[in-house]
């Protein structure tokens, strides 16, 4: 799959190129963003909405990338799994957070299933 | 599918009820544990883990339970979305919490997909 | 959704219907198949290839049914779960089995999802 | 992702590799568990979950090992695939076998689909 | 859950259903936009994405409309299959058409689940 | 995972790779027909069913190519997106069809999981 980098881009990626770097004060964007670009109004789109969606509010941002990861482990995108837990960490995820997250993340995955398969009906007043 | 009342429950079983009850503070367990109940050995060792896993850590009991239910509703469980829900509410998610939780989980599926279907090279040093 | 009946159906859907019947000895086809006649190509398809995967072979039929009835499970598929959970019955799966299936699935589910958060390489040689 | 090698290892996770080891008859461990060693309550926790569940009982250890594999390559980790189709040639998978597993597997993610996007209700009675 | 119903709304709501409702010419709007309501933010940018995203461009309305179906389906949404089904049906998908989706959709799901299980390495030069 | 190529192929998997360079005007088939070699009653049926759904119909080719790619993408097959993606190109499917696609895709798995989180009823009359 083709990745762009910003010498290569058109003006309408640089501009969001630009805004994620300033953004997040990094010399260069993930592959992520060099793949989207092959889609310049999905990488807009999809930029406005993840600097919406991860700014500071009534949870603080590791506990929304920790958010991030577990539902990104949970359908199983490795390429996210990847980037997040680096995100995470920066954000000050400890070596022991990551292994409690984990531990909560397979234990959802354990009784997911045991839910689903034994066709539990939802408790009553939920 | 059958539910498995108190009552009409064998020892070994009503050990994990009592269990269960008496951790929880509650007059009767979920229909997850009655459920369960048809394989003894498999509600017993799932209560013991869960109660492990739950247990205060290097993460909050509120944080633990939205990262359940993150993971409980990437993977599409109807049952565990509800009832991790009214779980993460029990313990202090504000409405405000629970948008931003939904938001973020909105986010990663969107990602998560992109990621996929551009089969995107995980970053270098990662 | 429409299902469709043996009194309104056309006559290449009946004959599937009568194959249907005739080779699992029932008065009536399930749910299942009274909906795919919407489409009869894919009704005639898919019966041909389930009436070849799922005759004796290599495999014995309860095996396969329990196969079956796993991956529809780990699937989240409910109409599926429910549907092969009985025919596993009828084919001989005791409670004991059950319950063993459902302690196999749920651990595949926690490991499963352990392996891909934490991306680990496949061993050398498989 | 990091592989924790028994050198290298803490106590508490040598004692698992210890036991890993002569459970299996092997000289070294797999990289899931090299990897789940960086938590080692998690580490300790699976290991005794899958030693309990896979131990022999109402189901043969090759049928377990076949359910694990087909409820793995359902979930679509492909290390788990890997591994689970070593273990259960190991245990007496025959290249037939291996074949119709994959059949019924193949047959249920067709079926699943189907249910699913034509919503079918489940059958009276189940 | 909760659906918020239009008398009930707060202004920022009310903006954005009365822009779903001009764009669609509907008099109501789906269940789905009364449960986004209860995280304001969260429905007006999921609104404004899908109305830039679903707007004509290379691909036409009901190819569109087909596709995030299929995409639905493979996801197994339930309350997304039944609402794009009747969304391709208004925009022009006949029985024909959805009987060969429906093919196609199975069809895509019995070899994705092939590739994975056998883990196919991808062709050289894609 | 074995590859079995023409020269090393029994009659019976030689006899479908005839049928499959026949059919698409290749000089070789791709890995995921030499990979399902392993079991030539499944390589027969995949192909079989394959050909009859993938003929021309009420949806002309690029259409169900496009949904075939949709379909597998938003099951996170990587093997299957590459694949799939090479042959609607090859279809005719252009940059910003394939941009358009993405878009669609990634909506849809934004919306699905928020129709399931908010576990959202269906629609009445639908």
């Amino acid at each position: 799959m083709a990745l762009i980098e910003y010498a290569d881009a058109p003006p309408e990626v640089r501009a969001v190129f630009d805004d994620i770097k300033a953004a997040r004060g990094v010399a260069d964007v993930n592959n992520f963003w060099k793949a989207l670009a092959v889609h310049p109004p999905t990488l807009k789109r999809t930029w406005e909405s993840l600097k919406q969606v991860m700014a500071p509010g009534a949870l603080d941002p590791l506990t929304k990338e920790m958010l991030y990861l577990a539902a990104s482990a949970a359908a199983g995108c490795a390429y996210c799994t990847a980037s997040h837990t680096a995100a995470a960490r920066a954000k000050g995820m400890t070596e022991a957070m990551h292994g409690e997250l984990l531990a909560v993340l397979s234990m959802a995955a354990e009784t997911n299933r045991l839910a689903e398969a034994l066709r539990v009906p939802i408790d009553q007043g939920l």
